[in-house]
């Protein structure tokens, strides 16, 4: 029961998350574009907006199914795994606010390295939350198992990193790296599947 | 448990959608009617903006029925499941933004087509999401005979275009439409739980 | 399960009310008052948005614990049933918007009218959603005996009425009205806990 | 389920404050900083908004999971238990409106002392809640046990009351202050796990 209110919790956060994100899609107004608020062009000057909200609906998207995985592994819930949960909800939590301050300002490279900065953050405390679960399950649990050697968790920081820097240089580089990891992680993990399979049945 | 969580999950988004749509009724402010800011004209300026929350109500609440029935014929959820579901979710997020702009800049042509745009868009990926169950479920499964010909996601689609194209000719036509595919699906969906009825007791 | 599901939409729904009306508590900006936004005058002109929120919020309150207790007493869910509810919480949407426009326009008539008048549509959706589920369960059904007489659900809508008329006379009149019929409810309604208490054991 | 539903209800209701308080934190936009929206320097003004919405997560963090612990160690809900927590969720329902006005007047007073006093009301909601409870289940009870003497639920109102008080000699106290009780709560509450384990096995 502990688990399930865990999971409602942090369902109940993403859920918002990723619905909230899109509040930053103003309609345009009279005062921005004169008297043509409702013709095509209004919607072509939303189009960064739009696609860097298309780009955290599916990091969202991939965190919301990682963490589903993570916990179906999960027995039970300590302390430590209910702060270390709550602290990767908040960094998720700011990714309506990078989202929308890089959409408006694509191209400019403070905003682009600020997104990047808060996946890093998001990437580091779902690898504690991780750990904190495999240290509290023992090293030989079904998430230990099923996380194995964990390449992507372990890459994903270093192309964070490295989008943040480039953001400097040139930020469609930044753009495509954060393409890359959520193209990386799209994939489904099936490893949790495949250990959960073979152990269960 | 992997279904409960996502149709919780779903829920969440749904009843988030559904409620911040209204966060866009502004209450009238005196910037823009002088000092007149509760009279009965006031509301009357933010009548077709209700409409179209009525409007976008009714369909969210259809969209919630119906995949709550898909969802209760539904044994298993794979991976192919979850991000059909969440890309389902993507398109139904935007009902705030489209159903805001139509409402604010009624009897203009590209909002109203821009609405028409997302319902089919979610028609499509409700479309997708229903195939993809059936072809996890196996075509002779539960959710297979009660979609049956299902001559309701066949036609709306195709209404969805017809009051796109409309739209450029006389926006009523198209307000029309939209209304004539809520009553189209307000009739509640009994196939499903008239097969449930048959098999399960 | 079906119940399930529709008392956690209605749930997420209503909580989403309760706690979006909260944000339209504006925290006092420069532009309003000069450079004094963090006095205590500035907390003294949002009483009145304050107090309205109090009383919104109790009754979105009561609203919730008799959904509850209304529920508890369901057996099963039918297409009718859904539809009565999303019904209910189309008109408790609503209560953010009148909530912050009364608030907004303390002692205007039309708003303190328009308030009455989403309580009144609110208090007539949940009277038909009850008798659609006594409808459902039978006339000798736990509910359709919890309920009884319901003097309660009787008397609010001729109050409500009241309160919209005198709004125009009187605004005092109104809100003692609102704050009377909110007393009268805010005392549980024991009547289903009762019965149950006598048929479950 | 009744106690279900109360929880599903309250973790709905603070996944939203939680979340929503991120909403304050606004994209800087061009009209406060003429044409350099997106500059480090952006950031930096936004510093004590997003300190305030650090302090404020680890607030709602820790009711949430006191919260929790709670009502794990309750049987059954009444109506005064569902009043007394609908009660404690109006208070933390308010942090969102302190935490924005705090983080955006830092060393101003009246916010600071604002900010306390919503604390303060938490708290002493949290404490009705409790005995509440007690007094439902009993004095033997769980609950009654594992709470013991509560000097941490003693001291905070303590606390919160001198941070009202010295925020007008001298704001950096009072935050202080709203630090140090957050740390004194943030040890997880080992009191009701320790004598759940000690009873339950």
């Amino acid at each position: 029961m502990e688990k399930n209110r865990l999971e409602a919790f942090s369902d109940g956060v993403l859920a918002i998350i990723i619905t909230i994100m899109v509040l930053e899609l103003k309609v345009p107004s009279a005062v921005e574009h004169g008297s043509h608020t409702a013709e095509l062009a209004d919607l072509k000057d939303k189009l960064p907006v739009f696609l860097s909200y298309v780009l955290s609906f599916i990091y969202v998207g991939i965190y919301w199914n990682n963490h589903h995985h993570m916990f179906h592994a999960t027995k039970h819930v300590t302390g430590g795994i209910l702060w270390a949960n709550l602290h990767l909800l908040f960094w998720l939590s700011l990714f309506p606010f990078t989202t929308n301050w890089m959409g408006e300002n694509h191209l400019a490279p403070v905003p682009t390295a600020a997104y990047g900065f808060v996946l890093l953050m998001a990437a580091i405390a779902y690898y504690i939350l991780q750990h904190t679960i495999i240290a509290s399950q023992g090293r030989d649990s079904l998430l230990a198992g099923a996380v194995g050697k964990d390449w992507k968790g372990k890459l994903s920081p270093v192309l964070y990193l490295a989008a943040i820097l480039l953001a400097f240089a040139n930020v469609w580089l930044s753009d495509g790296l954060f393409l890359l990891v959520a193209l990386i992680w799209l994939v489904p993990d099936r490893r949790i599947e495949r250990v959960l399979a073979k152990r269960e049945r």
